[in-house]
């Protein structure tokens, strides 16, 4: 019998996400990213089609390596306009049921007694069904607007994060007891004094003596996601994170990675099997192989060019505005980019890469696979996928929002499930108490609402 | 034919927002604080009593100056613990059909650059009906915690926090033309760069040169609160803020304030009258004069004294722990405090202070009067202060909530509206068309959702 994966939507409150041109598809309703009533359809939407959270993305800057200008950002609707992901995350929880919401915010931008006090209180409006993709970057170009400065060098910046989830982790984990908040009116205490401590942090980026701000949530420490690829990162992931983000072409290649993971985890003292490894997909999914086969044919047709390469611009710094759309890409290799190039035209070494087959490519998978075909062949990828590359679940990418997402609930779920690779639809609040909804953490399968015992964070507790 | 008066709810999400003690009331539900669907409920009892808004407060940090501790706060639970404001506010909008939600935001714990997002976010997700107070100040115990150093002279805080909010009317005002999102399907064109531009702001405390990362929402800048009593703040105020608050014990003394903000608004450029002023006031309401009075001393029978001595601390930075709390004042009376007590003392010069008496003067009114009586005493009684004052509107302060609220709206709203001092009631759903709800500049009497002309903001505008 196999274990059942696990599944997020990957989405992100602006016209597009990573498929630019695609919300000029009829079914795409991206356009309406700034409406709440948008968003709360959707949340339901991706529920009901079983999977087991939404995770929004996020980036507090403009795509401005294309053309050295963000123009084609902009005509293209690439991540922006843009709402602030973490005032959305409530609506989306109150929305659905039993759906985990995961909010990506950098540990860069805010201090962290104040994000601290904002995840415990997306906690307590979710009931516990929030996760935080942790973030340690930023673009160089937020970083200007934001008044920050240079960067720190690579390293020094996880050494820094690594400070942060100390800080947060006291705050969160060590400053009340279970019952310092009771409000009892017999005793008329609200919080027991002797029972909150400060977090009494003094470290070399932060200082942070007071108590938290906030009661004890349902989860205290948010379920933690993060993406780490390099050494320093992959450290860091491995000791912090619970379920980990990872893009690859071959599954293969992710198995490399995944392994890695578990060998860093199990170095960081925890149960390698307890952090959860998530690979990026595409799913185009009809009736038919046929029929998937068209879409995506369709799907392709609606490529914005510019706009592809403006998001391919950010992720690898290697601006194409200047390269014929239909020459060899050999043509605008230089020293510099090369290795970014590299790191996409590897994924499909046979192919005759050019600077529009690099944005096809963007557009429709992203930095992962797009798999292709019938509910069957879907199934078999996913399943051949998860094995292969021994991973625990997929962020999936929509190409069209929410089409997508809606069609993989009606064509790939009841496959999944049939197979086992799927838990069994969950009841509404009609059939299923409240009290039986599960946390973030729960959803994505720890055995309880709070962190692991092995987990660094578990240290901060009294 | 008298004008129409505003009313907002003045709310905090802590368990103790003015009160201290008074959660102990059997009809207090504020021990519910971090459950979202308490606020739920509350913001739509409070729409429903008539209120044209909800305010929350916001610190971030604890009070420590009684008894050098936070002990007496956390014990009593004295705005804290607490959840984030901002993350709130979209589910109170979602929650009702037309109140407007104010939250309080400091320009000191976010780079302009985020909190426009955050506000512009805030500003799509309620459609409009975003107010944001404007808070220049900090706890040096928050400062401490947050990692921002020690902090500026008064004067020169106004300085930045002035050149902040330019910052914020150039992304928010001038960013993006009217037409510049447009989401095309036939061009293909999601915003047109021609129509947007950078902020270009380079200043004495900010750089920040991009253009907003959101397009724009209805009122595009949030309708501005501010709270001012210093000859610079009040400058501040009568330049940004649409509405001010202020507290006071007399409505004469409430009336010199008024008159100054008024007069220093024209030095600015403004409409005098287009600058609402709020005072703060408490209402004891009750079907007879009798009962309300009995109420008034069933809700000082809960008082909290020490938690209540932990508000005044940290409103005033005297600590009044050591003292007897029924000797007279005169005793804990020293040069440094002598005129922190007397902001208070004065408001009621024959009273026989003592550290009791504060507590109980705190804890039921704060900061302004406390209205008591029957539905047409305290018809009254808001008639007199509204005409003396010379003020707009009031934020009201519940002791027992949202107890206090509703009742507002069972005994108090009828008599206001019978007699012109309180809109009609507004339609819901069923009846009033979704569009005919207004922005909440429109709520506080702007003539349409967006800055009006003589505000500083709109020469942002291209």
């Amino acid at each position: 019998m196999p274990r059942p994966l696990l599944f997020n939507a990957f989405e992100m409150p602006v016209p597009v996400h990573q498929s630019p041109g695609l919300w000029r598809h009829p079914e795409d309703e991206s356009r309406n990213y700034a409406s709440p009533a948008h968003w709360e359809r959707e949340a339901r939407t991706i529920e009901a089609a079983g999977f087991h959270g939404i995770f929004l993305a996020d980036v507090l800057g403009l795509y401005d390596v294309y053309g050295a200008s963000p123009d084609a950002a902009l005509r293209g609707g690439v991540q922006v306009p843009q709402l602030d992901p973490l005032l959305l995350a409530p609506l989306l929880a109150r929305a659905t049921e039993h759906l985990a919401v995961g909010v990506t915010a950098s540990v860069t931008y805010a201090a962290p007694y104040d994000l601290a006090r904002r995840f415990a209180t997306l906690d307590a409006l979710t009931d516990g069904r929030i996760a935080w993709n942790v973030v340690t970057s930023y673009q160089e170009s937020a970083a200007l607007n934001l008044g920050l400065g240079t960067q720190l060098p690579h390293d020094e910046r996880y050494d820094r994060a690594d400070e942060y989830m100390d800080v947060v982790y006291a705050l969160w984990e060590g400053s009340y007891e279970e019952d310092a908040y009771t409000a009892d009116r017999d005793s008329g205490v609200v919080v027991d004094p002797a029972k909150v401590r400060g977090a009494g942090h003094h470290g070399t980026y932060f200082d942070v003596t007071a108590p938290s701000l906030t009661a004890p949530t349902r989860q205290r420490t948010p379920y933690l996601f993060q993406a780490g690829a390099s050494p320093r990162g992959l450290a860091f992931a491995a000791k912090h994170a619970e379920a980990v983000f990872f893009s690859g072409p071959t599954p293969e290649h992710v198995a490399r990675w995944t392994g890695r993971l578990r060998e860093e985890a199990e170095t960081a003292g925890r149960d390698p099997r307890s952090v959860k490894a998530f690979t990026n997909v595409a799913v185009v999914v009809a009736e038919t192989g046929d029929a998937a086969r068209e879409r995506l044919a369709e799907y392709t047709r609606y490529v914005d060019v510019p706009a592809a390469l403006a998001l391919f611009g950010g992720w690898t710094g290697v601006d194409l505005s200047d390269a014929d759309p239909d020459a060899p890409l050999e043509h605008v290799e230089t020293d510099a980019n090369r290795s970014a190039l590299a790191s996409f035209t590897t994924m499909d070494p046979d192919a005759a890469w050019t600077p529009r087959r690099v944005a096809e490519f963007v557009a429709i998978g992203g930095r992962g696979p797009v798999i292709t075909g019938s509910p069957e062949e879907v199934a078999d990828e996913v399943e051949r996928w998860a094995r292969v590359a021994d991973v625990d679940g997929f962020n999936v990418n929509a190409c069209v929002r929410p089409a997508d997402f809606e069609r993989f609930g009606r064509f790939v779920a009841p496959v999944l499930r049939e197979r086992g690779l799927l838990e069994p639809a969950r009841g509404t609040s009609d059939d299923d108490a409240v009290s039986s909804v599960r946390s973030a953490r729960e959803v994505f399968g720890g055995a309880g609402p709070r962190l692991p015992r092995d987990h660094p964070g578990a240290a901060h507790r009294r």
